[in-house]
């Protein structure tokens, strides 16, 4: 009998595809849901429990009154202000910890999250553990394939992205013959496809690249690709993806898949420093 | 009696800015406009000659039927798509010696430029030789300091452009409280000031820093604030601008100042690697 799974639910349609998962493997699933970042649909008909986000003590009395001793944290959660927090009293000691406004980028934190349920007895696993299709191959995995210019593009955005991964500052970026179009920041992978389109060149060509960032956390936050992110490219008049192999989720892979071919794009799990 | 000075235009209020001031010092002005790129408000009343941005050999014919022996570029110019470059025989060989997608950024082609134009007996000069008022000071500009908060924000900001501008990627980063919210590749600073707007978290602060690249030709596409960018900075809810001391211009400088004291914004000159 599996141990009961713990989901910490960030934002977006991933957490959903965990749990779905989960079940459909026979786990069970208790759910911690965060106020203003998880949507409401993805925990309907599972046991969960709603928090703040600086409910820390709460969150870990949740965990332990489910019976949960695997944890898996997945979507994504935008960083709140201060003000926002709601910290509890452990949140506060945590946050002590942190050192505020010291770390640049989210993977600190991330870590030292992991750090504190793993001092509280508890096991947190990767969400590839949990659903490991999810990870992205290496190769290419469409019909369509990087033309030269495309696979100088990939190397160029895989150059760029480590770069910016070593600053903890975003996981993505958009390259369209040797210029890069746009980095990403909070604003996320959609809006940087979405401003993309307005930046491009006339002509074919542009990538979006992928990466974890070196060193990352990887039972945090990992990159993820979905069919919005497939959609959001094509809009943006990409010729494809390039996503870390082995290190870059894809959700609904086999729809994404379809859908690129029908695009004529291509989707392509490529080596970078993990 | 001084030398007729060339203006090669690029967008925005900038050219405008240098041909007035050198107007103004009594120097004859002769500027090449770039079809979709100079704004045709600036080359009114001032003899001019309307080119596509390939037409390179034609530019250089009209500089020397101008007498023009002074050069200076100004203003941003969109790297645009090979079909929309319109070059001529001069422009063919010119892209032949940049290499098709070979530069990631503009840093790389500008230097190109600079040595052809230098190689034809023009002198390029920077926009600071004519305009040296235009050049941001080291130090606090206005009534408002930076904060604790913000210094530390400035600090990262510095850190991360250097390393963007490492890679000729871009000029500027938004930081609010240690969390790079955004950084600039082609959209420009006006456009990453607005989606920061939407990006920032509750509560105080944020910066802009806005750094020349290192070892960038700083005869052209010297980075640049100006009216417009304090209010972009002030509608995104920032706390104040940092620029590159002695290496990025300041256009309207007293009534950019003027309006940062009034909306209670800092400017400061900051050192960065030049």
């Amino acid at each position: 009998m599996a141990r009961r799974l713990a989901v910490l639910a960030g934002g977006g349609p991933l957490p959903g595809e965990v749990i779905g998962a989960a079940q459909a493997a026979g786990r069970e699933v208790f759910v911690v849901a965060f106020e203003g970042e998880t949507d409401p649909g993805v925990v309907e008909g599972v046991p969960h429990q709603w928090v703040t986000l600086g409910a820390v003590g709460r969150t870990l009395r949740a965990l332990r009154a489910a019976g949960s001793e695997d944890v898996v944290m997945i979507g994504p959660v935008r960083r709140p202000s201060l003000a926002n927090l709601r910290l509890d009293w452990r949140g506060m000691q945590l946050l002590g910890k942190l050192g505020l406004g010291a770390g640049q980028g989210d993977d600190r934190l991330f870590k030292l999250i992991v750090g504190e349920l793993e001092g509280e007895g508890f096991k947190v696993i990767g969400a590839d553990d949990v659903v490991g299709a999810l990870l992205a191959p290496a190769g290419l995995l469409t019909a369509a394939a990087p033309d030269a210019m495309a696979e100088r593009d990939i190397a160029l955005g895989v150059e760029v992205a480590t770069r910016l991964g070593d600053l903890d500052i975003g996981q993505a970026v958009v390259v369209q013959h040797g210029l890069v179009l746009g980095v990403e920041a909070v604003e996320g992978t959609d809006q940087l496809l979405a401003r993309c389109a307005g930046l491009r060149r006339d002509g074919p060509g542009g990538v979006l690249v992928k990466l974890k960032k070196p060193g990352q956390e990887r039972r945090a936050d990992l990159p993820t690709i979905g069919p919005a992110t497939l959609r959001a490219a094509a809009s943006a008049g990409l010729a494809g993806i390039a996503v870390h192999a082995g290190n870059c989720m894809i959700i609904e892979q086999r729809s994404l898949i379809e859908a690129a071919d029908r695009a004529g794009l291509f989707v392509v799990g490529v080596n970078g420093r993990a």
